[in-house]
């Protein structure tokens, strides 16, 4: 959650911070939460840690967000767009594109972007904005839970019969599968699809699921 | 890692523990952290926690077992055997079933062990065994990695043209793919599956991903 800042005047009698250069302190700090979570992950996210980069007292960070939760949400946040980015020029960009085409391409579109920013990617799922969504209503609520969108239009394309709910719970499952290989993929855990195979059987998993679903 | 104990008498002068003694002993700290992660799940099972369980104390528990981590995988093992009897009953008792059938049914059992025992389930990919598998030789020589063998198995009778090879990467990137929608919706996280449904759309899944190998 973002604070707004006081606006009493400061000790020394000059006026306090206007919007603009409120905004760039927070974004000063987000910059450089952004930059100790590519170093070293979201482990590594302390309000010492913070300090140090900054140069600015633990006291004032606090000044601007609430916690270290609220700047690893902006974190995050950054990473959500920049991962939508990705899967708009990658899968969203032909507009003659099959349905299939575009989620086989949303799904190696999330390969990439996490292979690209592991550590951007891991700390999505570590700290700060829990993605969590559990109606239709709250991905077109929420402005960066936009991929999800992507994924719901090209279902409903496929499956005409169904409607939009129907082709929302296809979609959790399709991502919650892509989400499966490419975690365990990346992490290198469990029975981790090997680097090299990802996007070949990506492929073959969305298309499967997409025939799959079609002949319901 | 087991350790063999040691062989000394004891300072009282009684003879040390026989074999089925040892075995004993071992056995009751597998049960008590069974219990604690159970209860607690794994980050409840400390040295302290195992002592207060067991009223052993933490020397006499570090002279069965090397290290925690090593109690965690004794724990984990029978996870896995556990599962892999689940697994046995729900998806490969009947003689006759399709492979399609049985891969739906191993994803289903799956989801099932996870629901019926999520504290345990969860454990094995929290601390102990690390379930990395990398090659086809490994599950052969490992036996708590059966579970992996069904799914190549009723793959490599799918897809008879392919080798063993091609059908292990297949059956990773379909575990890994149950394995997201599984693990997503029992901890109900991201874009997580509503539990109700889960089964249902890991038949979408499985099914569609048979449909589109065997296309291909």
């Amino acid at each position: 959650m973002l604070k707004q800042p006081r606006k009493a005047p400061r000790a020394n009698g000059r006026p306090s911070l206007t919007p603009e250069e409120a905004e760039g302190m927070r974004s000063a700090i987000v910059d450089a939460a952004r930059e100790i979570i590519l170093e070293g992950g979201m482990p590594k996210l302390t309000a010492r840690n913070l300090q140090d980069r900054t140069g600015m007292s633990v006291g004032k960070i606090y000044h601007y967000f609430d916690d270290m939760d609220a700047v690893a949400t902006a974190v995050n946040s950054r990473t959500l767009a920049d991962l939508d980015q990705m899967m708009v020029d990658e899968a969203l960009s032909d507009p003659d594109a099959s349905p299939t085409d575009i989620l086989i391409g949303l799904a190696l579109a999330y390969h990439h972007f996490a292979r690209q920013e592991p550590k951007l990617w891991s700390a999505l799922f570590e700290r700060g904005i829990t993605v969590m969504v559990t109606s239709t209503a709250d991905w077109h609520l929420q402005e960066h839970l936009r991929l999800i969108g992507y994924v719901v239009k090209a279902l409903c394309r496929l499956l005409p019969g169904r409607n939009e709910e129907a082709c929302w719970l296809h979609a959790r499952t399709l991502l919650s599968a892509v989400h499966g290989v490419v975690f365990l993929s990346v992490e290198g855990r469990y029975v981790a699809v090997p680097r090299e195979s990802v996007d070949e059987e990506l492929r073959f998993l969305v298309g499967g699921f997409c025939k799959g679903m079609s002949a319901v």
